[in-house]
């Protein structure tokens, strides 16, 4: 990959990187690495279905990976076992998966770091009774080694389990059994992403700092969103993996010393060529506070070409001769010259294409400028206050022992507009 | 529908909607109804798959409506004629679809109201020459009556045509042939569509008013984001066509008479309860530059109950006995509650279920919006003369006929660094 603009930037001297969790599994993976292709071994011939049971950075993540590097079409065409996703609380689509698996021949991958996400733990709950007896065999979880409610079931229960490392969060996730396994699954090489995460480290380290360094001044310039824009339907997903990995990570009201700063800036994905007809407009006409990353793939796997026909028809007759590759190619560097034009900042990262090691580098190059950015602007990128509120909240409502003094507060703030179960 | 805040509102007076197309198509769709009945029963008896080949506003609709009210896993289960979407020119989705479709048993539906969008006509062109002898049979087309390249084509080589009405533009038409006709052939019952939308303009015209001076007073406060949060998988891609109709119309260089304004306020898509673990934390705690549209469900289909397990699991005992539908509902009220405490603007859409009435009214309802939003501001919500420059750079990067002055002005502009057909 290689990060391509014509902005200046100030190099400044970052910490060692070695500390963070997310950066050590790329060199200690070996034993999961092992025991994962192992076990996906079993689970391609013994269940039908694998269905990633998770939110947010236990979803995201294994999400972006399968869209990737899968078939789109994946469940109608490989004759795999099939991946599915329970990502939501919606009654109306968690039925309809029940319409097009049959349980008994189901993995469910329970995936939760804390083993206490109210959503998750509730599908698990709903899973298991319907599971009854299957539960033991249809049910792998990857959670924390010690804390937990769902390792402690799991011990309890029997459930084969992975471990997520104590000191890698769920946005920083991917590269653990959280994403490795289900990538596994679907006949990923997970060596691979791996491998590419690597990589990231020996080559492109200095990218992932000159990014932070252009996002630090873009957010001090007003820039407060961030549109990642992959020209590739590929790479969509990977787009709102990184939604959660900036946002959460960089959006926050304290410094490392407290003071209120409301930081943050919106990460927004748009997918070319599409968002040109949805988007561009916006971009290029309205106010002047967004900064672009382009994501280019520089060889797609397919050549399609346009028939030479139609020459006599003005207006569609230069398309011909012509491929797609070279349309989507053109139209990246028409877009971006056009947004320049209007003195908007873009940047792009190229690829050279999409496979296992570019997936891994992206995943990694992202994490790294993500707590680069935090480290330049002082703020700590791995907690999340602000969900708290929100959460506590929930669990008032649902008069979790412990919380009634939040729903003392809820019925004083909102009289007879509180929730009323409905 | 029912629009909840507690905003204050100043009530002007708004033009006549009765001049705008868009608005006409509730009350005139009568014969396109039926004309598109009848067609579809004939897609159903003789086609395997149904593809929607557009991109935009012949592609967002279309996408928005299906998931809304079909079954996610549509093409595995329904038995029915599959629907896919040939939406981008990504060489690798695009071929990705000839592995999983048999192209003989298969109706294409062309789609643009210009005739000339070059991404539409460079896919048409593929499968016109891939269909050979069949395209007459396999190919129908959604476009202007008169004007246009794709109409042209069509009449010349016998092709069943759609018509988009000359007065409705793009983004605003997925109540004409554009979004009816895929409808139609996946069953939805386009009527109820249409009478959902007519039933908008009866009921729900001030409410679409006061939307549209709730956000212009937003953004002279500047709330330069407007995050649409379902609280719903189902009505997700209804934020992707929001999203197009929102930037697409109001993202303004100019206002009417000619000023520079670069109005504008970004669309953006978030998913409750998903994103709860992605963007809230941002939303929360990060700058105070945006205002909150949820919407949200108060009848899904399926009631899932939670089972009252793990009694003695504190922690996750108090999920059990309730059930995801109250769950989901009182995590959006949470979340709306914790985005107030932290002086964030929200605002809520009720609805009592998702089907075709809603959903119609929904689309009527923020087109609705974005008119009056547009005239509130005086701008042209039905222009886009915003993506010209980078048609034209592409125009003149493949040697279109005309652009031969644009391409010197890039050769200029970008020297060693101009596209190079790679």
């Amino acid at each position: 990959m290689k990060l391509v603009h014509n902005m200046d930037v100030n190099r400044v001297d970052f910490k060692e990187i070695n500390e963070y969790g997310f950066v050590k599994i790329a060199s200690n993976s070996k034993n999961v690495i092992d025991e994962i292709n192992e076990y996906s071994k079993y689970v391609n011939s013994n269940f039908e279905n694998f269905v990633v049971v998770g939110i947010g950075g236990s979803s995201l993540g294994p999400k972006a990976v399968h869209t990737a590097l899968n078939n789109q079409y994946y469940n109608e065409i490989s004759g795999n076992t099939k991946i599915y996703f329970l990502e939501n609380i919606d009654p109306d689509t968690f039925e309809e998966l029940f319409e097009v698996i049959n349980i008994e021949k189901t993995l469910f991958n329970v995936i939760t770091k804390s083993g206490g996400t109210s959503e998750t733990m509730a599908k698990f709950m709903i899973l298991k009774a319907r599971l009854g007896n299957l539960a033991k065999t249809n049910i792998v979880c990857t959670t924390d080694r010690e804390n937990g409610n769902l390792i402690k079931i799991a011990k309890e229960e029997g459930y084969k389990t992975f471990f997520i490392p104590a000191d890698v969060g769920g946005r920083f996730s991917e590269l653990t059994p959280v994403g490795l396994l289900p990538a596994a699954i679907s006949g990923i090489d997970i060596e691979k992403l791996i491998l590419g995460a690597k990589s990231c480290l020996d080559d492109n380290l200095e990218e992932a700092k000159e990014y932070a360094l252009i996002m630090k001044e873009a957010i001090e310039k007003g820039k407060n969103t961030l549109v990642f824009m992959p020209y590739s339907d590929k790479l969509s997903l990977l787009g709102d993996w990184f939604v959660q990995l900036w946002a959460e990570s960089l959006g926050k009201k304290v410094d490392n010393e407290g003071n209120v700063i409301n930081y943050g800036q919106l990460p927004h994905k748009s997918v070319g060529a599409i968002d040109q007809h949805s988007q561009v407009q916006l971009f290029a006409e309205g106010p002047n506070d967004k900064i672009f990353t382009f994501l280019e793939v520089k060889n797609f796997k397919n050549q399609v070409k346009i028939p030479k026909i139609y020459d006599e028809v003005r207006g569609i007759s230069f398309l011909g001769g012509h491929t797609l590759n070279e349309l989507i190619s053109a139209e990246k560097f028409a877009t971006d010259y056009a947004l320049k034009k209007e003195n908007r900042d873009t940047l792009t990262i190229e690829i050279n294409e999409i496979n296992e090691e570019v997936i891994g580098k992206l995943i990694m190059f992202f994490e790294l400028a993500t707590v680069f950015l935090g480290e330049l602007v002082n703020i700590d990128p791995f907690n999340q206050p602000g969900v708290e509120e929100g959460k506590n909240a929930t669990y008032a409502l649902f008069g979790k022992e412990g919380y009634e003094y939040k729903l003392e507060e809820l019925k004083d703030q909102c009289g007879d507009k509180l929730w009323n179960g409905k």
